[in-house]
């Protein structure tokens, strides 16, 4: 790859919609959304812009489209509200803000870049996250707007069963995600989730946390994660591919297949993720049965894919 | 070190107070609350218990002291309140649990501990993680255990000054952490603090994340740290460590030295940590003034401290 050549890489989730229930409908509902997002933040790069600006703007555009767990279309609690998570972090100066446990920005990412650019915080919860995004003018949405029918059925179906809704299936769906390298060589990764349905106790996956969820290090690569947050919590995935590529001298892809295709399905932890290194090298890699999954690259490099 | 040896370090924070303030009555009540922690992990393991029944046991009572920063001489936040974050990790299995802006229990490493073992999480946050809590039945405290006068003290001369203390001088404390080698080899560590005086927007620093400010793996080495959260996290300071003994082959001390003394110090990011490998080897690097401090080992091997 040129040094000023540009790319971005985009991740829906890897909750997919089972192979038997995805009408042709759904698939180009979905592909129109991923590609949406796309080339939202392949736009920018080619103009000139940051990766972070990219990163944000891809994943503004997947939390503003009900099909993803996230933003607009994030699950239910199980109080019957919405908490969701989001993470933004720059490879230019390992800078990184995130918000978990927030219920009224219409764009979680977005009060995770505030929290970067405008406070000496990292991390943001709950009820003070809340009041950040007010405080910080940032867009704010009352309830309705994250009402959703089908979320809502989920939901109930979830309290009925008496289940924590995990994201692996139709029903339960993921994250969204977004990373980046532009003209000038800088690296960021962004991550926006609502979490999984009926989940309690405030509970908070691995989306928010820097080096786990979301990692960008424009010496080694830029990762957005999805999948069983508990367990990528307990691996530090995103940092652990950092460092196999720092330390022991991994290639992006080499690092990618060992994390994701064999630490993680060894202790059971399904899902996958999105990363990009220095070089431009994109990796997609996942575990599970699905991950809405796609790039474009300024070399003219495109895909999208939701299954294997 | 003879694999059946055991022994347990503690830190009660990077932020000490100055030599200058430091009157032998307050010199010896720091001293005697971080020879109570010891003594009671310490007593555990000799009697053959789990690295993490040592931790946790050390981790309570410097909660319990109230000359530091978590637990019951946690400071208060912005609003007046006490916000408490804890983590525990057994290196065992790679097991973990965290609380993070919990507010009701006398002691949140015990509630780190139930979300690891009673629920398929790792993280609970704010009110959710009170509610936890108190579904658990674990010790409960109202805001009067948590009243202290100096804290009220330090929280007023920081609101009327308007600033967020950082934990780095005799009013702005710090946190507590413990880890531990038992008979049967396996490590653990735990991280409690009360976080910054008046901190804002349910700041959330590195204590209760995995990786960050808390970690355990018997394949190399538990850590708890203490210091400048944000940067702390911006590095994954724990598992970083942990990548530079698994990656590179460096030994305990020298992957210390370089992530405490190099490293944290490049990017302005005081503090320091407690760290134990599966050899026994025992570590305590700060680049603060001082770091309240000790560790017993099984061949007789003892030392507190506070300052270089």
């Amino acid at each position: 790859m040129n040094p000023n050549d540009f790319a971005i890489a985009i991740h829906g989730g890897a909750g997919t919609i089972a192979p038997e229930t995805m009408t042709t409908q759904k698939y180009d509902a979905y592909m129109a959304g991923l590609k949406e997002a796309i080339d939202a933040g392949f736009g920018l790069l080619q103009q000139g812009a940051s990766s972070l600006d990219a990163v944000e703007a891809a994943v503004r555009m997947l939390e503003d489209c009900p099909l993803f767990n996230a933003g607009k279309g994030a699950v239910f609690n199980h109080a019957g509200q919405h908490e969701m998570d989001a993470a933004i972090m720059y490879g230019k100066d390992k800078t990184a803000g995130a918000v978990c446990g927030i219920g009224n920005a219409r764009n979680p990412v977005q009060v995770a870049r505030a929290v970067m650019e405008r406070t000496e915080h990292v991390l943001l919860s709950g009820a003070g996250a809340n009041a950040f995004a007010i405080a910080q003018n940032l867009p704010i949405e009352n309830p309705a707007y994250f009402f959703n029918q089908y979320r809502y059925e989920q939901w109930q179906e979830a309290v009925f069963e008496g289940k924590v809704q995990l994201d692996h299936s139709e029903k339960k769906m993921g994250t969204v995600g977004a990373v980046a390298k532009d003209k000038f060589g800088n690296l960021a990764a962004a991550t926006s989730t609502g979490g999984m349905t009926n989940k309690q106790f405030g509970r908070v996956g691995d989306s928010p946390l820097i080096g786990v969820g979301t990692w960008a290090d424009d010496n080694t690569c830029a990762i957005s994660c999805t999948g069983h947050g508990e367990l990528f919590m307990r691996s530090v995935v995103a940092y652990d591919i950092a460092c196999l590529i720092e330390y022991k001298g991994l290639s992006l892809q080499a690092a990618c297949d060992l994390v994701v295709m064999d630490k993680l399905v060894k202790i059971g932890g399904e899902g996958g993720l999105v990363a990009i290194d220095k070089l431009g090298n994109i990796e997609l890699p996942f575990n599970s049965s699905g991950m809405y999954r796609g790039y474009k690259k300024s070399d003219g490099g495109e895909k999208m894919a939701i299954y294997k």
